[in-house]
C-alpha cells in the first residue's frame, strides 16, 4: 500500500463560491447564508438541468486548509466531549482536503447559481456538482420511460 | 476566470476498493455488491469511529475514465430518453472525474472496511471518507453534550 502515496491525482477548479457574508457556519446543515457558485462559463450548458428548488451536491477545495498530519487521525469537533476519528467528522484538515456541502438552489443564470446554506469560505475553489440522491428513485439514471 | 484551469490542486490515494465481483451496477442506490475499502494503515487512528450498520460517503477516482471532453457536457444516461447536463447526473466523465457513493459498513477491521453497495471497480483508489449527513441533528459536530 505504501506506493499510494506516489500517486498523484491532479484536478482544476470549475468555478468558485462567492457571497459577502461576514462568516460562515461550521456546516451546510445549520446554514442559511446566500450566495452564489461562479462556474467557468465554459461548463454553462452542463448546468442547464439544474432548477430552483433542487438541492445539489457540491464538492470543493479547503483551499485554506494547513496541511495534514497525523495528530490530526484524531479530532475533537466542536460542540462534543471526545476525540472522533477524521473519517467520521467533516473537519477540514483531512488527509486529502476536500468538502462537501448540500446546497438549496434558489437560482440560476447561465454560469451562475444562487445558493443557500453556503458553509465554504468566500472564495473557495469548486471541484464538482452533483445530483443530491439518497435512494434509487432519485438516481437520475433510473428509468423513468414510464413516468408521464 | 480563464485562470482557473491553471489552479492544479493534488491529492493522493488513502487507500483502494476491493472486491471479486465480475461486474458492478451503475450506482450504489441499486448495487448490493460486498467488499472492502482497504485503507493505508497509516490511516487506521482515523477509522476508529466507524461501525457496522452505519452509511459512509466515500469520495473517489473515477480513474479508468478518458478525459472529459466539451461534448461530454450533455449526455445521455443509461434509462432516460434525453441528454441532460454533466452536473444533473453521475457520469464518470466529468471535468474532475471524482465519484461519489453512499456505502453501508458491514464490519471494520483495522485499516479494512466491509462495505455493501460498491459501485465502483476494484482497484479504484479512495480519497476521503465522510459520514453520510441529510439533516442538522446528523451531524457530528450538533451538541450532544446533554444527551444521555
Amino acid at each position: 500500500m505504501s506506493d499510494l502515496k506516489c500517486d498523484e491525482i491532479v484536478f482544476r477548479p470549475i468555478g468558485r463560491v462567492h457571497h459577502e457574508a461576514g462568516g460562515v457556519p461550521r456546516h451546510w446543515s445549520v446554514s442559511e447564508v446566500e450566495g452564489e457558485l461562479v462556474l467557468d462559463p465554459c461548463y454553462t450548458a452542463g448546468l442547464g438541468d439544474i432548477g430552483p428548488g433542487e438541492r445539489i451536491v457540491v464538492l470543493f477545495h479547503f483551499h485554506l486548509s494547513a496541511p495534514f498530519d497525523p495528530a490530526l487521525l484524531r479530532q475533537n469537533p466542536p460542540h462534543r466531549d471526545r476525540d472522533l476519528g477524521v473519517f467520521s467528522i467533516c473537519s477540514p484538515r483531512r488527509p486529502n482536503p476536500i468538502g462537501l456541502s448540500v446546497l438549496e438552489v434558489m437560482a440560476i443564470d447561465q454560469n451562475r447559481i444562487r445558493v443557500r446554506g453556503i458553509d465554504m469560505f468566500d472564495g473557495t475553489p469548486i471541484l464538482d456538482i452533483k445530483p443530491f440522491i439518497a435512494t434509487a428513485t432519485e438516481c437520475p439514471s433510473t428509468d423513468r420511460r414510464d413516468e408521464t
